[in-house]
């Protein structure tokens, strides 16, 4: 079965294929998409993806007539940088890449964002292609933020440039860790915490099939949460308002992922603690415990973290927030659940509470 | 006297404004075009700019209560490069630029390419200014094309951003060295070779008052300019077709900068060989011998290169231009110019010919 949406954008619409097997006929979704075989294509990926997966995808192109080069990246967030963003763009010259040339994102959310900002820059803009391996990626592969890493700032020099199409073949995911299977829920489940109570619910009592990787499950999980994802970008493309709501969880989960150096810390377990932090922040604005208590029970039911380790420095957490982008004009933006499934953008948390919950993240263990 | 013109480009349509002294007012023109005090600013210029120029603009600014934040980049090509977006970047994030910030650019095209790119992917885009210092910068502040250089192709990692505002205080050019002065003339001719025959005549005839940077001359002549630049943008923001047509003389042009390391010949001057090289061609193609002589006239008497330096290798002019972006699924796309004031985008001449023309503009003194 073959689940398809579309993320409704006017003239930059485009469709997510989600389904087991899908990349057998990449040529097929591919040539169905305007991409011409005139041009020659750069497919990226990473070192683990590229063990698994690369050989097929990489052979079914070649088969089907389109000139394919590729370019490997180390696997991990370290590679969401501009030195390896040059590295890309001297495999585009070197192959040839022209205006009507596709790169091609084969990997998780890092790869996603790196060759999505290489298709924003190359040339001032080429198209792109998203195939997404992780399960977080149904979060990243979607909605057109692309963008590298800066030694100071997370996601800070990037561009808004949307994908031609996403093609999520959900049997690469068989070959992902445990410990990413789990972290790229976390998004799973925080597409259900601001936008749909009972799918929320559903990933609760989901959570053994979802962690273990049933097909069935698997698939109307990464079908709802790339829904929600579609419907929310659909109206908010450039994060005037709405889209700010995507970032649940976010402000204490990039900046603990800084003060990692990103490395500790995987995307989805920081946004883990996050989001309990967000809950436990919002009791303290006077909404009901049970936002607290429900999120905390998910969380740890999925197995991912849902306090600071103790090492962690407050000071240099704070800092790090400082240089995030959730601060406008001197006022903290953060985003509130106000109930499971519903959540409020408030302009005006102060940084004082915000300390006092990370400290409280690190104290209760 | 204060000149000024609009960019149509819808609801990014922005104006330049071309005058004596216009810097003194310049919170004037911010406040009028919506840049806000509440956020800090970022003054992006470059060595040579700032020894003659900063002091003033910054005491204004700080004055007027803008926020200011100044980074300096080394002057000339070289600062176009990702290593120094980067420490821009370190800069906006430790001036706690957010996304309601604005980066000005005060200087020549090379300030303008790399301050505007930073404006372009600084959280994924915030507003930029461009005060250009230069004459070659009428050309480049105007129409949103920003970029960096890769080491192996000029301009080739960038976006289409459009700048809030043009502020052009022609008194800046009065610290301009005399062959920046002659480069920038370039582009102004050329704007008359694209699409107005009467203003190369005047460019022509006014060449010893424009060198001479006669006041009156200058702005008219730069008013011109800018009026064919915004024309030819507003109708093909993004290069889908016309716009190509002011990249005439750029194919050799680029080509001649990147052999040469960015380094030994001006952008200015480059393009004025690349100029005579495509009116050679024009006349190989069947037009009138007249357009190659008028070419080649003019620039001599603004004391333009009209020859390739014989040290420069014809297999390295060449492979550069492969690297170029100008070729699109293997056809060479090159601007001719079909008479004095027209041009033709013709997008079947051979490499062979090509080839042919940089030979005999690298054998004939
Ligand atoms: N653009 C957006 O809107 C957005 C949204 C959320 C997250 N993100 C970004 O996404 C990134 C995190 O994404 P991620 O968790 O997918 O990280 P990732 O891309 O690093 O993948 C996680 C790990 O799994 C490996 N891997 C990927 N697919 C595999 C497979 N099928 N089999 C075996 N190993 C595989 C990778 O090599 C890596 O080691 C972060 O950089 C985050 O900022 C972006
Ligand atoms: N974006 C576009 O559409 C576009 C169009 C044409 C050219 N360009 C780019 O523009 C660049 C060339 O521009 P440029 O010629 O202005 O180069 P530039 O910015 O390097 O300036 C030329 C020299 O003059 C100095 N300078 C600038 N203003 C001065 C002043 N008022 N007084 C004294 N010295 C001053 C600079 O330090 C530099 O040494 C190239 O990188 C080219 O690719 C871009
Ligand atoms: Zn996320
Ligand atoms: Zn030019």
């Amino acid at each position: 079965m073959i689940r398809e949406l579309t993320v409704d954008l006017g003239d930059r619409s485009y469709p997510i294929y989600i389904g087991q097997g899908l990349l057998q006929d990449i040529a097929v979704y591919l040539t169905k998409h305007g991409i011409s075989k005139a041009s020659p294509l750069l497919v990226v990926t990473d070192s683990h993806v590229a063990k698994h997966h690369l050989a097929a995808v990489q052979q079914r192109l070649e088969q089907d007539g389109f000139r394919t080069a590729v370019h490997t990246v180390a696997s991990g967030e370290k590679s969401k940088s501009l030195r390896v963003l040059e590295d890309v763009v001297t495999t585009c010259l070197q192959a040839g890449l022209d205006r009507k040339s596709t790169i091609i994102a084969l990997g998780g959310g890092v790869v996603g964002d790196l060759a999505g900002f290489v298709a924003a820059s190359y040339m001032r803009g080429i198209r792109f292609v998203q195939i997404p391996t992780t399960i977080l990626a149904h979060d990243s592969s979607v909605g057109g933020k692309v963008a590298v890493n800066h030694p100071l700032a997370k996601n800070i020099i990037g561009a808004f440039h949307q994908p031609e199409l996403v093609l999520y073949d959900t049997t690469t995911l068989g070959t992902l860790p445990d410990r990413d299977v789990r972290s790229g829920l976390s998004e799973m489940i925080k597409h259900g915490l601001i936008w749909d109570a009972e799918f929320t619910a559903w990933c609760e009592d989901n959570a053994d099939r979802l962690v273990g990787l049933d097909p069935e499950a698997l698939q109307y999980g990464l079908y709802k949460g790339c829904s929600v994802k579609a419907a929310v970008v659909s109206q908010d493309e450039r994060e005037n308002d709405l889209r700010a709501i995507l970032n649940l969880g976010h402000t204490i989960g990039h900046a603990l992922e800084a003060v990692a150096g990103y490395n500790e810390l995987l995307h989805g377990e920081a946004i883990s603690i996050g989001m309990v932090g967000a809950a436990m922040l919002s009791v303290r604005l006077g909404n009901p415990e049970s936002v607290y208590t429900t999120t905390e029970r998910i969380f740890r039911k999925f197995g991912l973290p849902t306090r600071i380790p103790a090492h962690f420095d407050t000071d240099a957490i704070m800092r790090a927030m400082m240089h995030d982008k959730k601060f406008n004009e001197g006022k903290m933006v953060y985003i509130v659940p106000t109930e499971i499934g519903k959540v409020e953008i408030n302009k005006n948390v102060s940084a004082d509470l915000v300390r006092d919950i990370v400290d409280r993240l690190k104290q209760e263990a």
